[in-house]
């Protein structure tokens, strides 16, 4: 099942997409995803839209897949042609840092580029969420507590991620984590290992992984996260992105307004931004 | 004006204290101190409270002093004495990491020592909580943007925080970061600079500066964060420990199970936790 995150006419709303259509409750059980998952509620989901209003999906606009995660984990260094490009050390835990929630975007939205900086980077990542919540979860259970998975775009300023040993400003400006278009259930992905992730900018490839490259599986992640904070239903980890990103290329990539950036993970679907300049 | 949340026969409050004594309206306007000061309405908060309820303040529970922040923003390495001691490069900006806000704590609620660490440190700090927000604030306009003051004690899993170059999982273990005893309006605190902080833990002085020592000043950090993220309402902002923390000293000081840990800070008042082990 995929479901998608939206405004219509000027309301939030969630919904099934089916072909090019999406199916929605116009008065939802739920006022949003998260509390569809909180309530462990995906299977019912198919069943709440029926009978509910029927859109084209391309005439709604879209929402970040979880609009008000309570906690964004992100995964840096997660990749060994990533770790290599940036010379860091080998580490035996995964490198964790955050997002706030108003740092994010949907499918279709631009990027902001921030007056700040044009050090604007890519990296295309595969997002994961949390369906059940749970502390010190063990690796071994750790995929029954996932309740789907999208593509994340962690857009990232490079100059402001370097300033100091903490990567948080360069992580948190506003509208730059692009996270879409949908989630697709766990279910319909019981083997992620397969799975590819492409990143484009301006229809050229930039980075190009399979998924069991990752140095820290999903389990894994999730494990070591739940050590130190408690998941909860929504949660979203941006499990880290391979080589390829902009500031390690000679000269730099950067994105710049009128850019086109695209993350493909077969099976999931295209999450496609353009490039805007922050306006002042 | 000192300001105070807290917990009354099992319902959250807020009041304002005055002596050995709070002062609240069991019916407020605003459901909790975070959505008065969104309101900016704390100027109003002494009216509302008359013909309310005056209870002991070592009645109630109380609970971080803003229970639900939006954003914790944490400044790193902002003593010279701190920097020294870990060896870290001067930079030219704050070093921002973050905390969940489930991972704080209460004056006179244990801090918790986490099952997976006995490495478990205390920072004492000057904790800012941000009245108007706002993006891009000039450094001029900072403290017209702070709604008050309060002590916290960013308590460090330290292995963890040293896992990788991300200081994250170290900082964000449940009931680790300690927020209070309460908030004192930005009107009663016109210079910061002769402020002193002193960190006791059980009764011997570990840590002890004015706050004029800090590298970068309460106007540059707002300044500097607000750059990259908008401030809100309730946000705070832990400003950075003075030099003297458990983990540089030989041998290490760790704070375990029956230690009492206490930050104060003149004009604010003293933050004092016990240490417990976290239960299985």
């Amino acid at each position: 099942m995929r479901i998608v995150s939206f405004t219509i006419e000027g309301r939030p709303a969630y919904g099934v997409v089916e072909g090019e259509d999406v199916l929605f409750n116009p008065s939802p059980a739920w006022p949003d995803l998260r509390a569809v998952i909180e309530a462990d509620a995906l299977g019912r989901l198919a069943d709440d839209v029926q009978g509910g209003r029927r859109v084209k999906l391309a005439a709604v606009t879209l929402l970040p897949v979880i609009p008000n995660p309570g906690k964004i984990l992100c995964v840096g260094l997660n990749y060994e042609t990533h770790r290599r490009e940036t010379g860091r050390a080998v580490v035996e835990n995964p490198t964790i840092f955050t997002r706030f929630a108003d740092s994010q975007a949907a499918h279709g939205q631009p990027l902001l580029r921030p007056k700040v900086s044009t050090d604007f980077d890519y990296e295309g990542e595969l997002a994961v969420v949390i369906g059940k919540g749970g502390r010190y979860i063990a690796r071994e259970d750790a995929m029954s507590h996932v309740a789907g998975y999208s593509c994340y775009n962690d857009g990232s300023v490079r100059d402001f991620q370097r300033h100091t040993i903490q990567f948080t400003p360069g992580k948190n400006f506003p509208q730059t984590g692009a996270f879409g278009p949908w989630l697709v259930t766990a279910d319909e992905l019981p083997d992620l290992d397969r799975l590819r992730l492409t990143t484009r900018l301006n229809d050229q490839v930039v980075q190009d992984t399979t998924l069991d490259h990752m140095i820290f599986d999903v389990p894994r992640i999730i494990e070591y996260c739940s050590s130190f904070t408690p998941l909860r239903p929504g949660d979203v980890i941006a499990s880290g992105t391979p080589g390829g990103v902009g500031a390690k290329r000679n000269p730099p990539l950067w994105m710049k307004p009128g850019d086109v950036v695209e993350v493909e993970i077969s099976g999931i679907g295209v999450l496609r931004n353009g490039i805007a300049d922050e306006q002042a």
